[in-house]
């Protein structure tokens, strides 16, 4: 797909895409690809891969050019996660949870994609490359939704029974949450001051019990939301929150994007 | 100030600008004003007007142009008024209220302008010219933070010992919303579906107790938002939330925009 982007850029063609891959290979590439569109000075906009049409990547790419710091960016980056957290909240089961939002397509054709948290990790990792951090995929903590040996089972049927034998456990957790008056998510975790520091990781990714309080805790159906702590957005962040996946929407941020570069040609 | 700009768009020169008078004058000479700039393939942006450096105008024309159609926005729109709802929740009396947002610089020299809710009813008016409805300010239905008769007093002191007259009532007002798990906000509504129907203003702005679920609940501090419900995000609005006012992000805000006009630029 990025050498298709580079024809593109060497043929004078601006490129909107929805594709995470080309901006989520090898750092060195990824560099390569953004610099070659910038110096056939054609636009290359991807607003789409993190949360569909809300604007995140425009707002981060603002927060940088403007000479502010970011000092952490949290997120719920998946509809389908969003989901399955909400329906265990509310007292569903797991295995009931992923075979219903399988059934209405809110999954992959394998909810094993989905549950590995991979997706959420290249959205994260979308983002922190907007703050220059030379980091690879193998660098994001990824905690799965479910156990890893759960998402080794290749096959859709056998994963779906498997999750069965977790749904006590999981009915439990949740329990406890609910009486800490906490709620789980599946949260992104940029912290831009921790990279050069081998302690803690600068992307982490993976469920987590947030307090009451947490714009996490508040998201409803399939929302996304991403909050921006910066120098200026100190004392609260910059938040963006709304349906963060679908097809409408995204199709809309595509075609936003297409405008904004139709704009950049207006009146030469 | 608007003729300064047809000058500039004359000129060939782009305007980026944080000023909403030439934006709420009258629709038809901000119709020619905005005319002029496109047809003199020039930019006038304005994403400060409303939110400062929040992506507040730019996601409203992107919803806008990608065919959406926008059913209601609403939102917190004065970090000053957002400063004195808080107070008031946290027991605060009125009065001392706004004499200490009037010391820390929160409030304009004359407090009677924010209070009087003006300030609210320009922003509003700038969102809902954006879609394209010919309203003016005078059409705008603006309930004061404090009765008008308090507002009608135009020196300063006499205006804030006046306030005591109604820091009882006031606590009273609170102590309701408090029993019923309410929260005190001053808040803009548009309703695009109004206009044309005169039973209802597209436009209000004015105090509002708001339940606890309610995204004007959790504000914190002069966090403004803003809510766009839509076609697309119709089950759940787009909500953008962060500080809305201050020095440093309405700079940054206009920084942005000036950097947008210099990409438009570039490669010519």
């Amino acid at each position: 797909m990025e050498s298709l982007y580079e024809q593109a850029f060497e043929r004078g063609v601006h490129v909107v895409a929805a594709n995470k891959k080309p901006l989520t290979i090898d750092w060195a590439k990824r560099q390569a690809l953004l610099r070659l569109a910038s110096e056939s000075h054609r636009s290359y906009l991807y607003e789409t891969t993190v949360g569909a049409s809300l604007p995140v990547i425009d707002t981060l790419k603002n927060l940088v050019r403007t000479g502010d710091r970011v000092r952490a960016i949290e997120g719920c980056l998946s509809g389908t996660l969003g989901y399955l957290t909400n329906e265990l909240m509310s007292g569903t089961p797991l295995s009931t949870a992923v075979r219903t939002a399988r059934r209405l397509g809110y999954t992959e054709p394998r909810p094993q994609e989905d549950l590995s948290g991979l997706d959420v990790a290249r959205k994260a990792l979308i983002l922190a490359r907007e703050l220059g951090i030379p980091l690879e995929l193998q660098d994001v903590s990824v905690t799965p939704f479910v156990p890893q040996a759960y998402l080794d089972e290749p096959e859709v049927e056998p994963f779906l029974s498997a999750l069965e034998t977790i749904d006590q456990e999981m009915a439990e957790r949740i329990a406890t949450y609910k009486d800490e008056g906490r709620v789980l998510c599946y949260l992104a975790r940029i912290d831009p001051t921790a990279f050069r520091d081998d302690s803690r990781p600068v992307l982490h990714v993976g469920p987590v019990a947030v307090d009451s309080e947490h714009p996490a805790a508040q998201l409803r159906g399939s929302e996304a939301f991403v909050a921006f702590t910066t120098e200026r957005y100190q004392d609260y962040p910059l938040i963006v929150r709304g349906a963060g996946a679908g097809g409408a929407v995204t199709a809309a941020g595509v075609l936003a994007d297409t405008l904004r570069v139709a704009q950049t040609l207006r009146g030469r």
